[in-house]
């Protein structure tokens, strides 16, 4: 597969993710998307595995119910065949406090006939459920 | 910057890391890195910033200290240019109670002069910091 067409689809998706265009982003979601958000699902309930695009458009959903995107800032993109890595540093409004969430994410995307197939999120959450608390973790 | 170089750094990196041949990573440690692994530091005193070599090969002995590698099996490896993105599925023995941490790590590096210059550790930390005290975190 050209790199270029990862390259296109990522930019594009991203592009989307940023403008709030939940219907650009939703015709660039596989059918048979295979989608993990590595988070704790008792704070995040989007979190966790999802199979399908149905299921992964339910997750976006929830997503956007409980947090606004405030910034997106793509620090690093890695491209090789069908695959791509990003690193980006994102603010979230969250909705239900007004409360400012700031950190960073990593993603790992796969390309298939132009759409996302395969999909896994990181990010420091026992520093981002700190923030969507309000509070810090007794140790 | 050849990505067949990058390719033959980063391969050698994490094999030996997966033999525990610190003496070789520390050879391919760059005198300049710019070092974060994203987790807690009251958990994992070894883990936020760290710049430079010798500074980067005194979390990594603190990390050799509490845990010993189990298994590394490298997932997704993505390369372009001089920068990769990998990621594993990890399992660690912490030493001072024999307990079993399994997880998945993102890590994106840079590659400069055969040797690590840039590195960025990500994990669901919230979930590897329960594995790590054994006990859940209340919500």
């Amino acid at each position: 597969m050209a790199e270029s067409e990862t390259h296109a689809t990522v930019r594009e998706l991203y592009g989307a993710y940023s403008r709030g265009d939940f219907e650009r982003i939703a015709a660039l979601i596989h059918d048979d998307i295979d989608w993990i958000i590595y988070a704790p699902v008792g704070v995040f309930p989007f979190a966790g595995a999802r199979q399908g695009r149905a299921a992964v458009l339910d997750a976006m959903t929830g997503i956007a119910e409980a947090f606004s995107l405030q910034s997106h800032t793509l620090e690093i993109l890695v491209v090789e065949g069908d695959r791509a890595a990003v690193m980006a540093d994102v603010g979230f409004e969250q909705r239900a406090t007004g409360r400012l969430l700031r950190f960073r994410v990593a993603n790992f995307l796969r390309v298939k006939d132009g759409r996302l197939i395969e999909f896994r999120e990181f990010a420091n959450t026992f520093d981002v459920v700190e923030q969507a608390l309000g509070r810090e973790m007794p140790l």
